[in-house]
């Protein structure tokens, strides 16, 4: 598929530990195949100022666009905005649009645009800003790179701001078929029926539940007449099947 | 810290389309924590031959551990084995002692110990088989890397096996204290706190629910005294705060 190609860079300690699991990862990924977008790569890394710098560079270089979450907060660990700059050799800064919506947020809620707060309007030169409905400290894209909160609420509704910004490709469509055999029995006919179809991907997804084997097969691609022959041909091998 | 340190490499188009979401990261970041090993990053790649390879070389590399997941099934798109081989330069082929447990599986379960299934006895050469309790096709260490299956109830089977083989360091411990205030009233002094605690790691993980802003503040580390202290500390800042 030609598709563009994202990479997203999730950041946080909390991620690592085992405490917090992500929720941000199956958000874009849905997000971004139905702009038709293919997420070709994911890294986690933890809250170190050199492995975010390490990996940001490596995926703005290697992919079309580049999402990040966590670490744009007013806490100490939140040291995503100073590694972009760093990352991409960028003055960094209070800027006067960021510091606007923050004051204007504080106005509106009654709080204090303390020092803390204003850790949330460092944003590095050139970057443009990305709107927060939820709690007003904007994320921002620079290059490639869009960075934006980890609260997943926030994250979403920042994805919903930037993917029309973004070139998309044709929409990824896919059919799934149950199938209530073992791989192991369907394996052969499903690589023949892969082979015939190559504009197309044809995945297994195996389970196991209540000691009965079987999988989920997918089959994804950008051309739906494909699809459906594929389908067709992939329900008559395995007629038991629950669709 | 100086606990060993390790990687994981998720495996699988289900993952990045956005289809499946993962549950295999948040179980071995808390079983790695619970045995004293620093999960340093994670990544996920697709079913791609050289993005597999390029990975696992970087993360065997640069990590004690490497946990993969995913990709050891019968099916076509299960290309998991093989790229390690490749990734490591080591030949590959049906090994006997894998073999011998799948024929013995399919004795017990009265399935055909077909073609399809003969793919999952391909070991890289030098590699030790991981038992597989819950299906039989075993994964295996090859070198720093654990290669394991991507279904949950197989994963987890396989890291409880391979854990007490591995070297490990300090158990990680952490206390977390809930605070309902947003993370600009609570930024300046816990950075205090953790520049007074520099062997320890304080993290806020802020939240949003019906309109109300919080932070769990989390203090990880393997002295269990400092981390006490810490949170006496903690608790006494936010003493309006829910443990």
């Amino acid at each position: 598929m030609s598709n563009p190609t994202a990479a997203m860079l999730v950041i946080g300690d909390e991620i690592l530990s085992g405490r917090t699991r992500d929720a941000n990862v199956q958000y874009l990924a849905g997000a971004l195949t139905n702009h038709g977008i293919r997420l070709a790569e994911v890294r986690m890394v933890a809250d170190s100022q050199q492995a975010i710098i390490d990996a940001v560079r490596v995926l703005s270089d290697g992919f079309d666009n580049v999402f990040t979450s966590g670490g744009i907060g007013p806490t100490h660990d939140d040291i995503t905005a100073d590694s972009m700059a760093a990352a991409f050799g960028r003055p960094i800064g209070i800027r006067d649009d960021a510091r606007a919506i923050l004051a204007a947020r504080c106005e509106a809620t009654g709080n204090e645009l303390n020092g803390a707060r204003l850790r949330m309007a460092r944003i590095p030169d050139g970057a443009t800003l990305i709107e927060n409905p939820v709690s007003g400290a904007p994320g921002f894209t620079l290059g490639n790179v869009h960075v934006m909160a980890g609260v997943p609420a926030i994250f979403q509704a920042m994805v919903a701001l930037v993917l029309p910004t973004l070139a998309g490709g044709d929409p990824v469509m896919s059919q799934s078929l149950r199938v209530l055999r073992p791989e192991g029995e369907i394996a052969t006919p499903l690589a023949a029926l892969a082979a015939d179809f190559p504009q197309l991907s044809i995945g297994s997804y195996p389970f196991q539940k209540d000691g009965i084997f079987g999988a989920n097969i997918v089959i994804r691609g950008t051309q739906a007449a494909a699809i459906d022959r594929a389908m067709t041909r992939l329900a008559a091998l395995f007629p038991e099947a629950i669709a």
